[in-house]
């Protein structure tokens, strides 16, 4: 019933995070009713993420003619103070507070069988040999900014075990109520995390 | 932060139904994340859109060599009863039904003020002339296949209005409980269509 180019589409676009074979027919269709100037921009725009190069050091994403990513080198970022974060946007949402001056390191998304893939354990040896060269042997800390889930607790332990050598310090993100939040809405696991870091 | 042709793709792919700045930006490292190869294959598959045409009949895509699109320039189908639907999920959905022998007409989506737009006159006028046409003046039956909402019960009087001289009967869709549905969840308005329309 759909013509064979928007049969292709669906097939390759629903193969992508949180896009189904229903969004993605309703994605095709739209952008043929939005016309061809329209379908070719958009076209242009996938085409051109083919020009983003992967930082060497932390992995995150950058298109600038430098060695490394932005954060990396920027000589204002502490070297001794590094952040373990899953994802990209993870890092964003870090980099947004304005609150962090140290180094990102990420890990890519955690699997839930508690054991760390090939490139996981590739990139983390990566991190140990900068550990060795840069900051000297050991970081100052390491913040394991992993969300406080029962899995990114148990791959916490098991990251923080690959690095204990590698750090003086090894720590986790503070727990306890969002700002905005109610008590009277919060679970009991929260509330007690937030009694005992009080300050 | 984020790279100028991520911003750029965020920018262009959260203006589609249904993608927000944050499932575009998640798209877009996914896409990197798969390679070269993967990027080129999806803009490829969207610049393939464009040799889609639209049938000048019943406004539904296709891209066969053909003036109609495959429903309409099937000879087995019927010319004298049209069902009117919304959009091409909407044909799609009766077509798979496999219990339509007639042709289709798709207006466009139906806003919730109870005007027609200007596409939408000039698709109805182009109906028109269509039954004028072809089933020589007076359509069989015309279908509104329009979904049973409140504001698709308004749209479907306002269409109906203006169709009712090019055919000499107006239906919509049979309304009652789903089937695999209970009656124990069915609603009230629901079930008294069920009562009403019992067979």
């Amino acid at each position: 019933m759909l013509p064979n180019p928007i049969k292709k589409f669906v097939e390759l676009f629903s193969g992508l995070p949180g896009i189904g074979p229903r969004q993605a027919t309703r994605l095709a269709i739209n952008v043929i009713n939005g016309g061809k100037a329209k379908a070719r921009e958009l076209s242009k725009s996938i085409a051109e993420l083919e020009n983003i190069k992967t930082c060497s050091q932390c992995f995150f994403i950058y298109d600038d003619e430098n060695a490394l990513c932005p954060v990396c080198s920027n000589p204002q970022r502490r070297k001794d103070v590094i952040a373990v974060v899953e994802k990209e946007t993870d890092l964003i949402s870090l980099e947004k507070t304005n609150k962090f001056t140290g180094r990102y390191f990420i890990i890519g998304e955690l699997k839930k069988d508690g054991v760390l893939d090939a490139v996981q354990k590739l990139r983390l040896n990566s991190l140990k040999s900068f550990i060795q060269k840069e900051p000297g042997g050991k970081a100052e800390e390491i913040i394991l900014a992993i969300s406080p889930t029962t899995y990114g607790d148990f791959n916490s332990s098991l990251i923080a075990g690959e690095l204990k050598n590698h750090a003086k310090k090894i720590t986790r993100l503070g727990r306890g109520i969002p700002t905005g939040g109610e008590i009277e809405f919060a679970d009991e696991e929260t509330l007690g995390d937030a009694l005992k870091n009080r300050s």
